[in-house]
């Protein structure tokens, strides 16, 4: 969550909402991304997204069954698909998303029962940092 | 549509999970592309989120407001968020898919109070061909 949380921190600088990941491969750090869908003029680069791509680009492969996803924000609808997609074993992330998330909130994801594929779950980790990253982000912006 | 669903075509013969997108952008088609999950190594390669990225990248913006996306199969959440993210203002989509949609089925993602951006919706659009190619390539393969 470390390398997610500095990952993070770098967003803001640039000026994109501050979330990042982190992608662990049979206990090894393969992806590390920043949310950038301005800088790279793509509404679908979410941090998750970008970690989950460039891994599986990486591994040579589609289907991510072993990996940990780490992100410093509650994943979107458009993410948790993508987890699912993944087949992602295990996903911690740490600031829940009341307006965003799809995880803990809105269409509660992973509960719907047509999913075909849920990773274990534990929010909060490291939430605190993560959560004041987003809110001095948005703080200065308004 | 018919751009769409010759995508469709394509994916099948390079044995894909035959879905195809197109997306105008003023007028013009400005991205046409297959589901290619296996083939790019890329578990979010669907074709709506391929056709929003190369339409994105193509207009160098991170905002379609006026785009239409034209996609033969209902979209999943993962595409449904990217529509939403991507502000597409309409959304035209062939078979339905009670097992892996999210549009009329399972989180019925459009419909959810906290989704920030809604396109114009319709269904059913060359839903015929849309679902002969899909039934057929899933009995070739059983």
């Amino acid at each position: 969550m470390r390398r997610a949380l500095d990952a993070a921190a770098e967003a803001a600088l640039a000026g994109e909402v501050p979330v990042g990941a982190a992608l662990v491969w049979r206990g090894e750090i393969v992806a590390v991304a920043a949310n950038s869908p301005r800088a790279l003029c793509d509404p679908t680069a979410h941090a998750e997204m970008r970690v989950i791509r460039a891994a599986a680009a990486a591994l040579g492969r589609d289907r991510l069954e072993d990996a940990e996803l780490w992100v410093t924000l509650e994943p979107c609808a458009m993410c948790a698909g993508a987890i699912a997609h993944a087949r992602i074993a295990r996903l911690y992330y740490g600031a829940s998303d009341p307006k965003g998330g799809a995880v803990e909130h809105g269409p509660l994801l992973f509960a719907q029962p047509t999913l075909h594929h849920r990773p274990e779950i534990y929010g909060g980790i490291g939430e605190s940092e993560a959560a004041d990253l987003l809110r001095t982000f948005f703080r200065l912006r308004r």
